[in-house]
């Protein structure tokens, strides 16, 4: 980091979290509507940060829901554009007795910044308005230009993103898009996340006679549908945990011998999953770590099943109906649309003599697989590294990140996932923080980041 | 019949008519606490009708729920005796605007008795008064000695029963126990019920991780206890619907191919059943037809199933929790005791890895098997072929009636189940009825019965 940014970013630390403190004091909690006003203020609080930050095409655009806040800068000498994605929104508080100060009261305690939203996002989002009114500030210019997105209904699932960005394609267009919303390995260990998992969804129902039956008069002539149920589920998966939809892998990038030596080097998460879940043993697929088991393979998963009787003691019946619900976790290389015909093929075939079959697909969401050969990536890496003696390594996440999937499929650019949360951090819970040695750190691996990157190399 | 018993009922046959309408009349419904006091009128009205008809020894005893009306007659040269059960309790009557006249206001149209409990059972146990009072009236004496128990509380599981027999089993002792409760094969087509199933019940529960999890961070990695329970009930039923339980068949008294013979001759069953019950195909063990599946074959049905989310659409949940209910139809040679060990035993050897398993034993109930060799038995299908012109058939249920078990239990008697119902009669549902046919020829075949009757056969 050069010299007079250092300089300009020490000067102004105490502002700065002062700032940051205030902008947490906005209890914009998207979900509720009780706090329409105060998602609109840190929209409004954002506008202003936006602008102070040295931003000159700064607005506040509505949507069907909640604004969304966008600025630019676009005098650089270089005409490539980075553009940063954040939100202002927060999760709600409850349970609110769980905290130990009130969650829109930040305090810092022990070098950590505790309130709800200091790390998710509006802790990384600001670091984001300050790294670049950092360099602005000492340099009088940003080496390329920028965008800032930040809206304020990602964590109710982003509902107004998706046109949006349709509707604003061409405004949004950039070289590079960098996101700080996902965590860290833990204290220390940066990481930049290069994978998510798509999704798709289906659920199941059998029907067998008009209604339920006495298990007296009818039983062992007629199909239980329960049974049946159980039976044509049985066949989705063997006993070592392997889907047996034929065709289910065939499509699959594998990762390379290089990201799985890195995932290796991670250490043993074995261990620790089975004290943090309270389980005897694992279960998954073999050959692959449990960390490889819920990054880089996909799953079939029940999510719930119901049919027939479920009070108390029993009841003599013969279901009718039984159903369940499926969804499964894809990796690069399936499509949902086509994993989802499988399974609903697969489902025909077996399904057993004495009822009807009905599949209906649900949610889909394809997984995302991050360019590492950009050279944004190694930049990114290196910037890590300078701010924390150690480079960030490029791991994966097994959930999804709808809004990161409609920006991979609109605006088709790479996407850079570059967080510092800890896991620890209570993120979605009471007590949520940010470790301000992140802050200190995150914000020179930006300032790095932006100092060294180079589109050309 | 002789001349004189024939005279007795040909002569009173209206009387007897309007005494059971009158009978039909008291709403004696067991289940519902307002007919508390109607209950108790049937069963007063019960003791005056058999002090009416020549009984000596009439009592109404009292129970912790609906009294239990007694009377014998121990008079006899012959010292063997007749017990007789039946009960005056009725089922609830609801909806009760689909029934075409009101339930308790009897009326006689096209032959057929209209109201609730005509057939189930007041009408049944009233022929039986009435055959006992021909004889004694007409010959001043009967053949045996006669001991009626006529309970107030068969429709609600004759919850004060067990304890009752199990108090009085010196005062019940008899030779034979006659019961009229279960239907004909239909119009003209008389039958000696001569077996029973059993049953035995459990509840099934996994548990896996400690709760609910979320399938994008944890999938791949951990048992899902949805899909271990599918795997494991999957185990215990094969495609052809045969059950794998290991030792489930063994015991298993086999009907002599007289019987399967007489069953064979029924006729073809399969294209009513589908019809009735709006299915394509039937479904059941290999081997046996559907009258057999349902009669002489046990049986394992998943009564009901429950885990994870239940609500629309889709919860990207690994529900940490499965639950099933479990309960076997048992056949004459299987005990439920036994059968539920195995049960247990074939669970526990299949549970998937990464669940624990735990199984909750609930109701069980002896199969019930008719001693057919009996003189009584013969003399009973004689009895009915001298009055329908057709000898009864020895024919089994494929449910189970627990008085007749805590009869066989306890008081270790034949059990003579000599029904005059027919399966179309509406038990239970609106528009009960019985047809007078049955009641003329049944009266005729039970004076037969006590006419012919010989233990030394």
């Amino acid at each position: 980091m050069s010299k007079n940014v250092l300089n300009f970013i020490q000067e102004n630390r105490t502002n700065h979290l002062n700032e940051l403190i205030e902008f947490l004091r906005i209890p914009s909690i998207s979900a509720l509507s009780d706090h329409k006003g105060d998602v609109r203020k840190a929209a409004e609080w954002t506008v202003e940060s936006l602008k102070e930050a040295g931003l000159t095409s700064v607005e506040l655009m509505e949507t069907p829901g909640h604004p969304v806040v966008y600025g630019e800068w676009s005098s650089a000498k270089n005409t490539h554009t980075i553009l940063i994605y954040g939100h202002y929104d927060v999760q709600p508080v409850d349970p609110v007795e769980l905290w130990d100060s009130p969650p829109f009261e930040p305090v810092i305690h022990d070098e950590k910044l505790y309130a709800r939203g200091a790390s998710d996002d509006k802790g990384q989002t600001f670091m984001h308005i300050k790294a670049v009114q950092a360099l602005l500030k000492a340099n009088g210019e940003l080496p390329f230009n920028v965008k800032f997105l930040i809206e304020g209904e990602e964590e109710i699932g982003s509902p107004s993103l998706d046109s949006f960005v349709e509707e604003n394609k061409e405004r949004l267009a950039a070289d590079v898009l960098l996101i700080s919303d996902t965590p860290m390995l833990g204290k220390g260990r940066p990481a930049v996340c290069t994978g998510l998992r798509g999704m798709c969804s289906l659920q199941v129902d059998l029907k067998g006679a008009k209604g339920d039956l006495h298990s007296g008069l009818y039983g062992g002539a007629v199909q239980n549908s329960v049974h049946a149920l159980v039976q044509l589920l049985g066949t989705l998966r063997d006993e070592n945990g392997r889907i047996q939809v034929k065709g289910f892998y065939d499509n699959i990038i594998e990762p390379t011998e290089e990201e799985r030596e890195v995932y290796r080097e991670l250490g043993d998460y074995e261990a620790e999953l089975k004290g943090e879940l309270a389980v005897q043993e694992l279960f998954g697929e073999e050959g692959y770590s449990a960390r490889e088991q819920t990054w880089i393979r996909p799953t079939l998963e029940i999510n719930g099943i119901y049919g027939g009787f479920q009070g108390e003691g029993v009841k003599t019946v013969i279901p009718s109906e039984a159903h369940a619900k499926i969804t499964c976790r894809l990796v690069p290389g399936q499509d949902p649309v086509e994993i989802t015909q499988l399974i609903e093929k697969h489902l025909d075939a077996h399904t057993p003599p004495g009822v009807t079959l009905t599949t209906t697909p649900f949610d889909k969401g394809m997984p995302f697989l991050a360019p590492t050969d950009h050279p944004a990536f190694k930049t990114a890496t290196d910037a890590y590294e300078a701010a924390y003696g150690e480079p960030a390594l490029f791991t994966r996440m097994g959930g999804s990140i709808p809004v990161v999937e409609t920006f991979d499929q609109v605006l088709k650019m790479p996407i850079l996932l570059m967080g510092f949360g800890l896991p620890s951090e209570n993120f979605h819970a009471p007590n949520e923080h940010f470790h301000l040695e992140n802050y200190d750190k995150g914000l020179e691996t930006l300032i790095n980041f932006w100092e060294t990157l180079s589109f050309d190399q």
